[in-house]
């Protein structure tokens, strides 16, 4: 009988949890041009990456950020013994070809914009089950390739309404550790000195509360807010009661993309079952652009709050600014053919406890 | 310091293995033709299996190869702390929708027609790390659906050439289970008596190996066998050396559905490199059909390896005409737009080294 890591109803608590050795954001201009500009590593000038097509160029980004992350984990590529990947675009092409060249055992993930967090979950499962020392952790988007998936195509220049949002290019990637006292001595990694204490002052992945799917029936994939909210407020909620927590023990209460519209769902729908997260609670897809960058509701993607956390969040948690974040990417689950079929948008949200330590 | 699960350079060989509580399979009327059709569970008589679209009628045959799983695992839906879930249509449609009812934290996972093998990875590392009791793994795939995904509207009536596949259209689930000693005791899955060596007389995973995105640069979508083998090559040889294993210690050596053209590249490769899988190499995609029922060079599709696992191999390894299989579900990574955008179709293999116990 093993020590007991399950939580309530769907969450893990980590008992030995894994740490976050390094981790890095490629972004495009826009992004680069918003409030955040600054703490993102690096900023692609061509939207194309150097690449034949748009999806190329997304798994460009991928390829960068995965080499950013491994080499400020001061890692090398063999150390990481799985990869575990995702993005929006059908068949996660942008990961297939943008991680080819890493040759590392992949699982390929698919949350939707909830990518991020599913990618960190599963992870820190396999570092703090023991079966890795090092994983990275991945995912991206494209303005270019998600357009061009999922609404018109760009020389078309549709309007856009006033709850849409606005794709992120970007791709953030994550070095998920296993802590000293899970690590094992052989296999890829062992190349790390195996430093006692090697995680301290570092950021940990504490626990996990994976989504279930939540259906509204709401149909406007020009509303993907609206249709995450009630996904993200489950996760959320469910992660309160399974750690018997309250608002107000996180600095910061994180979704991933539901903008402006969504966040105001969010809130009242947790303020009906009794917690209000008004206080400390934000939304990287409101974040990430500026007012005056026409974006309407905001950044969307998995990209989006994977560069925010890689970004920014992480920074602010190493620097001591935050001790203890909940972030939860938002994925509204639809796809061109499900939408032209008349179905609704279920969402999904994976929420990951993380905390500086 | 746990016990080291890690083997050589890319498997895991568990400490504690888990095993396989329950599995079902249900399967559309040509596959009930074929020569396993006594095999399967149910017969789907209705290709739309009752749906309004051929990705509705995908979902359905999740929807109730999941339930029948769980069923004959002798759980409640609740019992499953996890379902990792795939297929092989954009944005994963058929299992959002599919499982949305489970309302079970959900991971969607992504390997092409090698999905099974990544779902039953990733289930296994989840129980055997303690973070579930049971986990449902399971994947699907549809003729029509993946006519319409990859290829040509089924009305337009195209010839297929000689190393073409057709796809499998059936659902296969997995309830894998923590064995006795790893399993905790709240949670939910508690509602299960923990009897002592619950697992005796199972099929248990004892390990896996995990394949890596393998490119030979072949750009024919009507080969995928071809472009399938070298990766299910790389796996298996990988396989054997981390286990210091060699072919003639395996009752079979299973891959998912490289067809009649990849499995001669595929033997031919393994032997290069200094085994010979020739006499205990079986394939799913050759097996599930008939030559009679003109299906050129054999089954694919993510629910080809699902409904031969469920239906067939586990009944084999149950009944110890096998005791020891090697399970390599194989995929290849192309979409519509990678396809008509010029870009080779790279491969990926999971091997999952199952054994009755």
């Amino acid at each position: 009988m093993t020590e007991n890591k399950q939580l309530g109803k769907q969450s893990i608590k980590f008992a030995h949890p894994p740490f976050i050795r390094g981790a890095a954001s490629v972004v495009g201009i826009k992004e680069s041009q918003g409030p955040y500009g600054k703490y993102f590593d690096e900023v692609e000038q061509d939207p194309m990456a150097g690449g034949d097509s748009w999806e190329d160029a997304e798994g460009k980004l991928q390829e960068r950020a995965a080499e950013l992350a491994i080499k400020k984990a001061e890692c090398k590529t063999e150390d990481m013994r799985y990869v575990v990947a995702g993005d929006l675009l059908g068949q996660l092409m942008a990961s297939s070809f943008g991680l080819m060249k890493l040759e590392r055992p992949l699982f390929g993930v698919y949350g939707a914009c909830s990518t991020m967090g599913e990618s960190l979950a599963i992870a820190s499962m396999i570092t703090e089950g023991g079966f890795a020392n090092n994983v990275l952790a991945i995912t991206s988007s494209h303005f270019g390739s998600a357009e061009k998936q999922f609404r018109f195509p760009l020389g078309y220049a549709n309007q856009r309404n006033k709850s849409a949002t606005w794709t992120v290019t970007g791709s953030g990637a994550v070095v998920v550790s296993a802590a000293s006292d899970i690590k094992t001595e052989s296999g890829p990694g062992y190349s790390i000195p195996n430093k006692v204490l090697e995680e301290k002052n570092k950021v940990h992945v504490v626990g996990i509360t994976t989504g279930k799917i939540v259906d509204y029936g709401i149909k406007d994939s020009m509303n993907m807010g609206a249709c995450m909210a009630p996904a993200a407020a489950d996760a959320i909620v469910q992660h309160f009661i399974d750690f018997g927590h309250n608002p107000g023990q996180y600095d910061k209460i994180i979704t991933g993309d539901l903008g402006l519209v969504g966040k105001d769902i969010l809130i009242d729908i947790i303020r009906a079952k009794g917690y209000d997260i008004s206080e400390n609670y934000m939304d990287c897809g409101i974040e990430i652009y500026g007012d005056e960058q026409n974006v309407q509701s905001g950044g969307s993607g998995c990209g989006c709050s994977a560069v925010m956390l890689t970004g920014y969040i992480l920074k602010m948690l190493e620097s001591m600014e935050w001790k203890r974040v909940l972030f939860v990417p938002t994925g509204a689950l639809l796809s061109q053919v499900s939408f032209n079929e008349g179905n609704s948008v279920p969402g999904i949200a994976h929420a990951v406890l993380l905390e500086r330590r």
